[in-house]
């Protein structure tokens, strides 16, 4: 029996709140002998510990470096390793695509192809301006083949996301990209049967595309890869844990994650403050709260291990807004680590720390990697997250008898 | 590979004896700063902490609150989440029914249905006594129904359990229940074809039943639901892990489920000392002792902190007789927490102390939630004791070469 299961069978509407802070990439490694929250000046993430019981989590698995859709699924408590997304869809909702039931989306690039041998898989790296001409060159002269709908959005430099959208569409193609630079351009080949309608229109689109990009220098074609479809199969939150969730998150990514988990997502700008503003406006019409901060991973990613010390600082004075909030369970915690000097997402487990008035305060006064292994709640799969807080919150009747 | 089967080709057959001591529902919630366990005064207890390695048990995983059933089985090595035991086998074990592998067991209320609707499902709740002289009546009148045996077993107030005994049962049958007060009453219809036959008798019953009860005034006709049998999947403890158990338990429910798991019950009476009595006397016989204690959790589930605090006292005088017997390994531990605050099962970790001459004591001196949390046993599913006592009584082979 899996935990969703066990989920839609215990969990009760409650009017009890859950407020879960995540602050991307905040696991680090030392620099001079301090981590980037050890070095930090963080009094409150520091008081919260002291309220609460902490632990260490480890998203998918010890040893495991996760994607932030893998990490954040796990701890909304999806198996990560049972719902894998397909590369289309994430690069979808990082461009801020949405994605509707019937569409399929793929990741594209542009190419250079000389006599139908793809000789720069990037086509030399053009820039994103260049991307943006192209895709809207293509927009505005390949609106639709066989009454499917075709939209191409820009992405970095020579990536773009193209959607197809209508209806009888399939994303069990094969890759329309060689994969190696050399080699003759491919169609996409469908994996079913069903498929045999999309993979034409595909490569109808591309034979187009050919056509109205031969005279560029270097964009000259694309590759196409990971057609995928809405994930259909993934349960809605509220379905599973009977809860009304709201997403409070600025980046494309989280935002079109928590939509198809079917989250709320509201609107919520750049600046750290309207965050929580965000959270006070709608505290009322919500019992679920996920609140995604991203400068901790971006510094991280960049390595600028002091700018991501600051921008530990900088949440930090908000924490209290939270707490007056007074919620029946707050947790923060991060998706995954992201440590300045790997400039890179990490294995490395994850700090915890979940407050609630049925949850005795342990030792942890310092909300650092180092503490919250001694935390009451141990090192656990991000996986238990959410029994955790629904738990805390009374949201789990008994199971068995 | 399931433990079951690592543990079906790893253990050995030894003269080394293992005494489990379970303290229903003894993790607990602090009131004035103190949980149960930290306000007793329980000096051997402690002592036996001092002595051995601790931890933290999770009976399902974290998060969940278990029922007896659940909690128990995990104790014993059972995976609580793949052997689900029927409704009607528990209330069965509750009422102390024993129940045979040929038997189907139902869970009944009396009800009071006017001209066939049902108004009102538990009869108004009637007395027990009623309740008795009830099944006394139907017990006397309805013998037998197309050679099966009828039984009733009166419960508390409305509730009582039919057992059918006899050849051909099958328990694929919907719930004889309309679930709702002011619907018709409804058949049990069988799921598969092979509960036609015991549809038909559990139909026939109700309809002889409706007659043999028509002048009542309000337990006039019954409901049955969780229509079960003998789980005849569950593997006795003595195959699985070749020891010889015995449970001195004196509530039917604990009777009941160490019954089904293959185990000698020994009788024993309601007294604390009556448990170390009944071990010391039957000591040499057996090599897996289970012990309960269901006083921590009575007074948990109504909300009495002090007098949980007093029955953890009461048991921690008898402690030393456990030493005296000098068990290979000494576990005394809890199947799920039963906090007096929550007046109710909980979510919570059970402290667990495991001595034994091959686990060098660890730094915890003292039995409470909170010291356990540092043991070296660390956080663990409670599915993993069973592995750890086999362990340290040396019961289990190598795996692997």
């Amino acid at each position: 029996m899996k935990w969703e299961e066990i989920a839609k069978e215990l969990t009760q509407p409650t009017d009890s709140k859950i407020v879960l802070l995540v602050m991307d990439g905040l696991g680090g490694l030392p620099v001079n002998g301090q981590t980037e929250l050890e070095a930090a000046h963080k009094p409150n993430l520091d008081e919260t510990a002291r309220r609460g019981i902490c632990g260490l989590t480890d998203p998918v698995f010890p040893g495991i470096t996760p994607g932030s859709g893998p990490a954040h699924l796990a701890l909304f408590g999806y198996d990560p390793l049972y719902y894998q997304l397909g590369r289309g869809i994430l690069e979808a909702m990082g461009t801020g695509v949405e994605v509707g039931r019937d569409d399929v989306v793929a990741r594209g690039n542009f190419a250079t192809i000389r006599d139908g041998v793809v000789v720069d898989r990037r086509a030399g790296r053009i820039s994103t301006e260049e991307n943006q001409r192209l895709c809207h060159l293509l927009n505005q002269n390949l609106k639709e083949i066989e009454s499917i709908k075709i939209t191409l959005y820009p992405g970095k430099e020579h990536r773009f996301v193209l959607k197809l959208s209508g209806s009888g569409l399939s994303d069990a193609l094969t890759d329309a990209d060689p994969q190696k630079e050399g080699k003759p351009a491919v169609p996409a080949n469908p994996l079913t049967s069903e498929a045999d309608f999309t993979a034409r229109v595909v490569n109808k689109f591309l034979e187009e595309l050919r056509l109205l990009l031969k005279d560029e220098p270097k964009a000259n074609y694309a590759l196409l890869r990971g057609f995928s479809k809405f994930p259909s199969h993934l349960p809605p939150m509220s379905a599973l844990y009977k809860i009304k969730p709201a997403s409070i998150a600025n980046y494309p990514m989280y935002r079109g994650l928590t939509r198809l988990l079917g989250m709320e997502v509201l609107d919520v700008g750049p600046a750290t403050e309207e965050i929580f503003l965000v959270l006070e406006k709608n505290y009322e019409y919500y019992n679920f709260f996920y609140l995604h901060y991203k400068k901790t991973d971006s510094t991280g990613e960049d390595g600028r291990y002091e700018d991501k010390v600051k921008a530990i600082e900088e949440i930090d004075k908000f924490i209290p807004r939270l707490w007056a909030l007074n919620p029946d369970v707050l947790v923060i915690t991060s998706d995954h680590s992201t440590p300045s000097v790997l400039k890179s997402h990490s294995w490395h487990p994850n700090p915890f720390v979940l407050v609630s008035k049925y949850a005795p305060a342990d030792e942890v006064s310092c909300f650092t990697e180092k503490e919250c292994a001694r935390g009451w709640l141990g090192r656990f799969p991000s996986l238990q997250a959410m029994p955790l807080m629904l738990a805390h919150a009374l949201k789990l009747k008994k199971f068995g008898a």
